[in-house]
């Protein structure tokens, strides 16, 4: 199983690199995907929303076809949206894998790829009115959402909930706790500032 | 007041990615570091860990006196500690910062600098063994440390929770809530697999 990371100027630091740390490290505690490819448009550097300099591994033209597919978010995608050589890029591996997955704003990607028609999803809590704004996606206030095929997480940090929850329905729970245990996620539960900052978090956050 | 994060061959992704959202997220909700700058040796393209390409803003040449320094682990941290250059730069970096930050392995690298003598400490539960072994550390299993202008946190993921810590002790709770908020940092609390596996974590963890 081969596996892609879309990115593209403007992506959003932490929503691909924390699932790319969870995919990499399945790579080290079992059977991961091999390989785990950064695909960019043209190959060349990004730079992501907050100015990190990155260099995908491959442009599209030289992308194999994926197993799995995962598109981060960032302001970047409000532009993405509308590039068709990235949608048109996302919708045809799509085809082929077995699962698309998305964090932070990355699901209006998946849907102007037509890949979010009639499924439950989520994205950035700042973004969900937007989300049912489209009109025809099922918005869930979750942190992560599985769809069938169809992955989808909330803001930024959500996408390393949403890979350990993708690892575990492919290889087992127990894969998903070794690469928990290697990657030392056990996350502190605090909450910093009063309660009115975070009554703007979505649902998920009073059911934790 | 500008920040510097350190970057070599080998530096594990989310080890300094993870600190370098909140950073820049700090940035868009209030009077964040300016600039955030990813400082390698060279300033050529660093491989971290796990294969991402990424390119530094500064060489250590061109690096200006920085007011605070974080410093990643991964497996590169096994050869920087016995890279003088790296190590003096450090050193001499940190005899102006107001604070001096590790994640993971990298309070390895503060060890060798001089920086982590006599000071309460963590590291990646994998190498607590190692870091009371050099003997002259309090070692402490938390998720992260402050000894005065030392900062340390255990491995990986807890260089989020460190940051958002810092953050606080520098800008207050509420500014700290917000990048927590804009960051969707509500983690979940799912443990995959059996307690077999978790066994291996850190007291911190017993205590959550």
């Amino acid at each position: 199983m081969n596996f892609g990371i879309l990115v593209f100027d403007g992506v959003e630091e932490l929503d691909f690199v924390g699932p790319w740390e969870m995919l990499t490290m399945w790579r080290k505690v079992g059977a991961g995907p091999e390989p785990c490819l950064i695909v960019g448009e043209s190959g060349a550097p990004v730079t992501c929303a907050k100015g990190l300099s990155i260099n995908p591994h491959v442009s599209f033209a030289d992308c194999p076809a994926l197993d799995c597919l995962l598109v981060p978010g960032g302001q970047g995608t409000r532009r993405e949206v509308n590039n068709p050589v990235l949608v048109e890029f996302v919708a045809g591996q799509a085809r082929n894998c077995s699962a698309v997955l998305s964090v932070c704003t990355g699901a209006f990607v998946l849907h102007a790829a037509g890949l979010l028609s009639g499924k439950a999803a989520t994205t950035h809590w700042a973004s969900l009115d937007r989300l049912r704004a489209l009109g025809d996606v099922q918005v869930r206030e979750q942190r992560f959402v599985r769809d069938g095929d169809i992955w989808t997480s909330a803001g930024v940090s959500a996408g390393i909930d949403l890979t350990l929850g993708f690892i575990a329905s492919v290889a087992g729970a127990e894969t998903s706790g070794e690469v928990q245990l290697q990657a030392e996620y056990y996350p502190a539960t605090s909450r910093y500032g009063g309660p009115e900052i975070h009554a703007r978090a979505p649902a998920y956050l009073e059911r934790q």
